[in-house]
């Protein structure tokens, strides 16, 4: 990874070297035992010239006329170019490419440098029966990025990482017009140098986008205090196939359905979203983060709507669950700061409780009143206060999970994790369902699981539900393990009235889902507004509306994959 | 108007006998004085007997078709039942059918009773190409419930009435599911036996009804702390003629794009809203509402900006420009308490000031709070501090202002309200642009106007803009003078950045400048979203996405109008 290259991930797992954890003696010891998961036995990921991409050049006239689109530097080819593209980094994405699957690799990617540019690149694209798979950070972890063709011969990421503009930074109306491109410490840096913040954290935020987030409705790990990013748009710009959308930046209006929500979430599956004008505000003075225990889960989620629905709630809250709880204190190691709030935890009642974690940022005197607010609805509900050690090492890591992924993978031991989102009145029952259809059926395959849960987004209505399982490979039946669990995840989600995905979109994996959740009209009306901004279907097909489950039996025209 | 049938209003113009204003010496000599609208010369309305209706009785296969879905007694052809949905409320509608013009009246009336019956009820007019008209309160001010006919013979009214159940109240979750018929005092009422409260009033809001407020994306006054509909809206029911629609409540959702505000602000030209999941909140225990005074509208939106930047916002927030508070206090009439209020704001140098409004609601605790954190506000920024009675006389009246209408139309004065919402940079350029607008269009006609503004509702990033105007009417040639200053102020907010509509919809009136504000592609891809749940094309024909202005030279199939 060079500077001019920010947001390239490592091919074959998370993030950039030198960041992954070392699990402690602890964490072994629960692997050993509840996974049955043995030490040792490594299974490294194949190299790099080893991966198979699909062997299907773009004719030569469709490349010249994307070299004359956004000139010939930007339209590339080349094996690792292609590989870096090839998937997001979901789960299966990773057991794939990890062994060498590269089926799901662009023919080209093609990098333009304006808006216009990306409707030009669309238009070839349209003319010539080109998919076109728009391509942000490429985090996605629901199958969203991968290059499926759809009914047409080749397909093309359309990579935005060139549209890095700050275009309009606005501090009497608290706005900002980002280009799509820009990735997270990009964009905080271009608003910093107005005193600005998007205060959009989601765990992705070092190396997605501004348009990523904006198509798929992301939400950070603030944004109960600061809002989704769907609450954050005030205006975009898009190009699509049918011509540009360009969405005027208002407060508010009543002029019809809003075309806004229409584009976002719709994935790349309707155009490519170029420009967002999103809510802004001056950058924290203050920052403060703090740790509380509660005796269990339930006891949690009352304090959490207690403090949501007495509009004391924190920028930042997020509950454990019992067993993510135990995870994250065995994650933290030994030793004397450790030891202390063990026994401490003993001795107040709490051992086996769960751990609250509570931010807020903002000017000094804001962040000093709301805490004061909220540890008033803390101390009424008899959560324990544990100080600000724990919160501020929260902070310090938040960013880090999906690494110890890659660890755990090289160990051959499973590790996914899924979300949803319902009413305070539904929680404990959703999460109930949840965690007994994943457990369950790991159990059945003879690979028990361990599950945790977390809440880290809160409404007045109802919070998010995160759940983390993790469990020993079937070697040779990975896929199918992982297919297994997610059916049964999503089957427990959607009947029991949650939604199929609260912050990490649809994709390839929750399609099937989606379209239990939203039913036939209203798939359908999607389907047709998506048709008539994209007559010829080159928009990233195979997801979302007509999406099916990643490396479910293949219906579209399948690709020869050969070693490079 | 009975208890049985709540939200008739008087079919020649607003709400029910007994409301009218009377006209202070004040604002006489200011009709006089600015208009040149003389005393005397009444212009009543003309008989009900005497208003024409279209003369196309449905087919009786179609009547009996429909008696069967909802029951002989709930399909209505007779000539009141028919007037009474012959249009909406607006400056043209009232003009028309005040001069007998009945011709937007619907061939019958259907009062469906459950969800089931509204389905029925499209599903008969689906196979016989008849256009349904969904029909709330009837209170559009933008040509929304006029019964047009697209391309079919018959139309009939849809009118939701019957459907008045509150289904569930959930106090956890701060939920309500809510049936479209109910109006604002029935909704209202029905969760105060729970101890809840929706909080939503627009000033329609004694009659119009859950359904409507819904399918237009309407703000209510307290909407600056409580939240838009829109902003509400955590689950929905619609039947559409395509199937019914379920969007299941949820706090937030990446599951695509929304599904919910797709349908939400569709103005029934997609289906017909027959249930909606609202957040609620507990029933205040206390209210309070003061008034303040700055010296200028520029002065006023540095105050209310300062309010909502700062998470300072009362409940209710309204800043009248200077010609809107001089109408104010002339309207408030003389006596004790007025000439002491003028004096005062003469003495601190405020003569000729605008006034604000702040209003808050709650725990008697969170009122306390907020209103000494708004009050800090008020003081830094040198609001003048006017005390309760002003506040409290507004509250009072704040439902009345749509009755000085007819008391106007009576003295041939035509008076017409529109509105807009553009961000803080933008708003007082805007607001000029479009008091400019109306104020030069009318004087180029030798109609001088009067023309003031307030801001009602107030974001983060900006606020709505409310113009009210007023002039002499062109006997003769009224709707032509009308149509030339919606088009002159719709053209300036378009022009300058502004949305179509903050809160009225967009009906017939706004429709050729959504148009314009949306693009062509965009509103493609709502067309078609249209046509996929109602590929017959029968549901509110000539509306949002297909309208033109209210009479505007028709492109339907002409109605033979006839007196009854």
């Amino acid at each position: 990874m060079t500077a001019a290259d920010p947001s390239v991930m490592r091919w074959w797992g998370w993030g950039v070297d030198g960041h992954d954890p070392q699990l402690t003696p602890a964490v072994d010891a629960m692997l050993e035992a509840t996974l049955g998961a043995p030490r040792g036995g490594l299974n490294p990921p194949v190299d790099e010239a080893e991966v198979a991409l699909p062997d299907r050049p773009l004719p030569s006239h469709v490349t010249a006329a994307l070299n004359d689109a956004v000139g010939d530097e930007h339209v590339r080819a080349d094996h690792r170019t292609r590989l870096l593209r090839a998937a997001g980094k979901s789960y299966p994405d990773l057991v794939r490419l990890r062994a060498g699957d590269g089926s799901g690799a662009p023919d080209a990617v093609v990098l333009p440098g304006t808006s216009e540019e990306v409707a030009a690149v669309l238009a070839v694209c349209a003319e010539h029966g080109v998919a076109v798979v728009p391509f942000g950070g490429g985090t996605s972890v629901v199958g969203g990025v991968e290059a499926l063709r759809g009914a047409h011969d080749h397909v093309i990421a359309l990579d935005t990482r060139r549209l890095t503009r700050l275009i309009d930074a606005d501090r009497t109306s608290r706005t900002a017009t980002l280009e799509a491109g820009l990735t997270g410490p990009q964009a905080e840096a271009a608003l910093a140098a107005f005193g600005l913040t998007l205060g959009h954290f989601p765990q992705s935020f070092e190396f997605s986008t501004v348009g990523g987030w904006v198509a798929t409705r992301s939400a950070g790990q603030a944004s109960t205090g600061v809002g989704r990013i769907d609450q954050l748009v005030l205006g975009l710009r898009a190009a699509t196939p049918a011509g540009e959308v360009v969405a005027r930046t208002v407060p508010a209006s009543a002029a019809g359905p809003d075309v806004r929500q229409l584009l976002v979430g719709s994935e790349g599956t309707m155009g490519v979203i170029t420009e967002a004008t999103l809510k802004v505000r001056p950058a924290p003075e203050a920052r403060a983060y703090e740790a509380f225990s509660v005796r269990s889960f339930a006891h949690g989620a009352e304090v959490l709507r207690a403090l949501r629905q007495h509009d004391a709630a924190p920028d930042v809250l997020r509950l454990s669950d019992e067993a993510e709880t135990q995870l994250s204190l065995a994650m933290a190691g030994t030793g004397r700061a450790q030891d202390a709030l063990a026994r401490y935890l003993r001795l107040r009642g709490h051992e086996g409780g769960c751990l609250i974690i509570a931010g807020w940022e903002g000017s000094a005197a804001a962040v000093r009143r709301r805490r004061l607010a909220a540890r008033s609805v803390f101390v009424r509900h008899r959560a324990l206060q544990l100080g600000t050690p724990a919160g501020k090492a929260w902070h310090h890591g938040r960013f880090g999970a999906p690494y110890l992924r890659d660890v755990l993978l090289d160990r051959r031991v499973m590790v996914d994790t899924l979300e949803t989102a319902t009413t305070w009145t539904d929680l404990e029952r959703l999460k109930g369902a949840v965690t007994e259809a994943i457990a369950g059926t790991l159990a059945k395959r003879g690979t028990p699981a361990f599950v945790g849960c977390h809440v880290s987004h809160v409404y007045t209505s109802g919070a998010s539900l995160y759940f983390t399982y993790a469990a020993r490979q079937e070697t040779g039946a990975e896929l199918e393990q992982w297919r297994a669990v997610k059916a049964a995840a999503s089957d427990a989600i959607v009947a029991g009235g949650g939604t199929i995905t609260h912050h990490h979109g649809v994709g390839r994996d929750h399609a099937p889902w989606l379209a239990r959740e939203a039913g036939g009209p209203a798939l359908d009306a999607l389907r047709a507004a998506k048709a008539a901004f994209d007559p010829a279907g080159i928009m990233n097909p195979g997801k979302l509306v007509d999406g099916t489950l990643t490396s479910a039996p293949p219906t579209e025209p399948s690709a020869q994959a050969q070693p490079a």
